[in-house]
């Protein structure tokens, strides 16, 4: 029978007949036309009528999969409203008198490709949402009704699509969908973390083609290991039967066990599970699963999308909701990471022929240090407010893309002014507050022993460091396949700053796609990793998975791990080894 | 009086009147032309008149300073026969109804907006060629005559200027120009090479304002330190002119000593001192200036400005005359380093958001193995053409950009493929041949260990190493201050390069800019680095301060350096060492 290898986008296995669904996409020829103000009207219901969908499908979301999900159509619904776009569709319907598709396209487009150009995989789901928007926005022009209700198939299916927009998903009701399985899209893709949040198993970018499958063929999907097969034998059906009753048993016990305790079966060594936020819905979920604390709590939804600055009073607000629901916690947050990528003309940002080794994150200390000060002022009066209201805040800041001690000397000195500022203004601040960085950049791994006495922590962010170390942007799909966290020089680094840290009785996190990896879970113990951050929904499992090893055992791999020379090597060894 | 602190460009010291030099530059408005047909008889007449005044340009640079430089104004004569450009102009006049000069902006500008992209400094430089060529024809669309004999000033001056290019720089007679200084620029502008081919001081970016400075006022120009001093008093006068002979008394004895092997005073080390070079005239002053010889060959000169790949042939042509040059001195030959930062359709390259962390190098074995197996193929049989004339040529093959083991292992597959290949076909091959890599990705010095079985040899790029390892595009003025080689990670990096290479019995090079950097010279001996690769004019001074140390000493001063956690730490304690 036919397999294909995608990536494992949500755990778990489906059996089922396959769903072979074709996205009809809108076209439309770019014109000029003749009575701007009746293309403009035209546009405007239709925008119009788009807005009223999106409000029905946000509360099909609801229902189905939860608030999170209901976030994701309250943003498109919030493009419709953004002043910018719609000046811009103004500009080009009643100045340029283009045809409305045609300006729809432009317009979402252009705001597609600004973030299609971002480091974060974040933005590139947003821009597919941008897509999904025009997409719809299109679908009204051409008088096309999208009834949110039920598009629904006789019997559950595994949904086979080249790619899949949040709106499709949402069409099918939970019960009718065992799996998602697209040719297209990445594991942060916003399929993906629907059918995460679903708790749908998904494969993402398998090697298919549309056009070899046919709708009812019985398939299975894998997506814990991303294989995904169609027309299996008997005997295939049967060993899949049996892995999904095991995994599914496991499922149950790992979450029955997500408020445990992290720690090893010898009892030797506690390690912190923490998650990787972006909202507070984000820390919501992370409380659900586990989460001991925020090990990256990213700021960055701060400051985009708008004109200008926000103002402290914004950011403070923004900080509570997330120390509030986390409580006394540990919350670890990272100051601004935007650079060149992004176009934030408030910031001074500037487009770049690198951007990823541009002026970015701490970078712009030196021209701009009241981003940073705002940010200490508001860190500091949040956390403070929520102490003060009886919740003992754990807050710990970070900054990103350090590579110069100085840079820390500097940033630590806007920090105790920042103190001083609100002490002397007599506003409530936090009990304590550690101050760290991130280690992303190699030459702060290399000289982890000269940067730990000037920090409270380390947190290790193996996706970037792994692209500098390799000198490979993991963005660009010509060379990506080099980028592997498992590289050893990646590892070489990690071990160095874990010493160095420990050297000097500092902590270390973990912050990268690494810590959320079963794979990965031996070594980064067995390198005495004090804290593996990662999303929500993986918390439970690598729970689960330090329980099952003694400190000992882990050492021994991670050793082994070290003496390779290739990544491949690293993962075969690791795929060989059992908890002990 | 005024001091202003630039960048060394062209070592020695100046003392004499300053001459402020304005360049006039042309301006044009954009518009569409009436009769297009004699807008461009126009434009072709400009061009022909450019062409006359650029060949007796070329004529005046090889009598005033040599062949190199006269094939400066050959190559500008070049960009006037490059039949894309033409065509360009052609249909920008013909057919887009374009003014003349507003083509001749455009056409150029866009051709020097994709040099400006690229990673070598020398492209850099281009672009500057062509802008200049660009106000070239303007002028003489004006009808402006540009008689390329003697400008003269009445007493030998200090030429200070905003910028200068390579048509301002041969207006003067060599006997008028005691130094040259700049506003703008890098250390490999033309101006700067024309002032170190002439052997006239020079300062780059100096941050002066032309306006602050009169003609005729005393200044004092060092080109060694990059300080630039208007209107001294006497007794600094007088030290400047101690200094000057003490300089020139040293450079004499350098240059008398240049043929001699670069050995610590003490004996325990020689050191090989070797040249960078990217085309057959560098070759020969390198041997001029005492080269050993070559620890660097560019070869993307055989790539650019070509529709098509070069063939075997053409390479064996280009290579044999650099190797017939060198003789039987060692000859390190880097295979291709192109990226997405330039086009070059032939090779299949794309632009990307990031070119440096992107698809170049190396990194085109898989796709494209046809480059580096041509590549081979044609050094192999240079280098066997050359030995089988009598001359035992010692070619050393460089892969850069390595990052993983199995790049390597790959490259010397196809390696041994093209040898046995040529072996069948009976041609001649050289006696021996080395096999190494550059060192300038982070994951290759740290995995030194596991490269160095595989290799005969190392070159470590401090350039690259020092980008990557801070992650810090040094093009992009916003961030480049952060990067300096002597980042102690970029030392740690360097150190641990050599140390494992020794381990194992092979040699390692340096071929950054800091083998060229006096003040580097006891750190980069006391680390034992067998091989300093630079620019042809600094091997003398760097052999004679090789001789001045003895190793022990140099050794004290490398460990010294590796204590420390900033770069200015660094430099300023190098800065305090004598020889020893």
């Amino acid at each position: 029978m036919p397999r294909y290898q995608g990536l494992p986008a949500s755990p778990g296995i489906a059996i089922g007949p396959a769903l072979i669904y074709r996205t009809q996409k809108v076209t439309f020829t770019e014109q000029r036309v003749t009575v701007p103000r009746a293309e403009w009207r035209e546009l405007q219901q239709a925008i119009q009528k788009a807005h009223t969908q999106l409000t029905a499908l946000e509360e099909r979301a609801r229902k189905m999969a939860g608030e999170e999900e209901a976030a994701i159509f309250e943003a498109h619904r919030l493009f419709l409203d953004d002043e910018e776009l719609l000046a811009k569709l103004r500009t080009m319907v009643l100045e340029e008198r283009l045809n409305a598709k045609a300006a729809v396209h432009h317009a979402f487009e252009q705001y597609a490709e600004a973030l299609l150009g971002l480091e974060e995989e974040y933005f590139q789901a947003r821009a597919q949402d941008l897509r999904d928007v025009a997409q719809r926005v299109m679908k009204c022009l051409e008088g096309e009704g999208d009834d949110p209700s039920v598009e629904s198939a006789a019997e559950p299916v595994i949904l086979v699509a080249e790619d899949l927009t949040p709106s499709d998903t949402i069409r099918f009701d939970r019960e009718q969908i065992l799996g998602i399985v697209t040719a297209r899209g990445g594991p942060t893709s916003h399929s993906a973390i629907l059918a995460r949040a679903m708790g749908v198993p998904a494969v993402v970018s398998a090697p298919f083609d549309l056009n070899e499958i046919r709708s009812g063929t019985l398939a299975i999907l894998n997506g814990s290991t991303g294989l995904f097969s169609v027309g299996p034998t008997l005997h295939e059906l049967e060993v899949a039967r049996r892995e999904k009753e095991e995994w599914e048993a496991r499922r149950r016990a790992e979450l029955s066990q997500a408020e445990l305790p992290a720690v090893t079966k010898d009892g030797a060594f506690r390690a912190e599970v923490v998650a990787n936020i972006g909202s507070v819905e984000d820390a919501e979920l992370a409380v659900q699963f586990g989460a001991e604390g925020v090990g990256l709590f990213r700021t960055e939804f701060l400051y985009l999308q708008r004109s200008t600055m926000p103002t402290i009073t914004e950011q403070v607000r923004a900080y509570r909701r997330v120390f509030e629901v986390m409580g006394e916690r540990p919350v670890v947050v990272r100051t601004l990471d935007i650079g060149g990528d992004k176009e934030v003309p408030y910031l001074g940002t500037e487009k770049e022929p690198n951007p990823f080794l541009g002026w970015r994150a701490i970078r712009m200390i030196r021209e701009r240090p009241d981003v940073l000060e705002n940010q200490f002022m508001a860190l500091l009066q949040a956390a403070g407010q929520v102490t003060a209201a009886g919740i003992r805040c754990d807050l710990r800041i970070m900054l990103p893309m350090v590579s110069s001690v100085a840079e820390v000397e500097r940033a630590r000195e806007i920090y105790e002014e920042a103190w001083k500022a609100l002490e002397a203004q007599g506003k409530a601040l936090p009990e304590k507050v550690q101050f760290g960085i991130m280690v992303e950049v190699p030459s702060a791994a290399l000289l982890a022993d000269h940067f730990a006495p000037l920090v409270d922590f380390f947190s290790i962010g193996t996706n970037d460091l792994t692209q500098y170390t390799l000198a490979v942007d993991r963005t660009n799909e010509r060379v990506s396949v080099l980028a592997s966290p498992y590289h050893p020089a990646v590892l070489r680094l990690i071990e160095m700053t874990i010493r160095a840290a420990h050297a000097h009785g500092k902590w270390v996190g973990l912050c990268g796609e690494l810590a959320g990896d079963p794979l990965a879970v031996p070594l980064l113990l067995g390198l005495r990793l004090d804290e593996f951050s990662m999303v929500p929904s993986s918390i439970p499992t690598i729970k689960d998975l330090i329980r099952r090893w003694s400190l000992k055992g882990a050492e021994e791999v991670a050793q082994g791990c070290l003496r390779f020379g290739l990544a491949a090597d690293v993962i075969e060894y690791l795929k060989s080894q059992t908890p002990r």
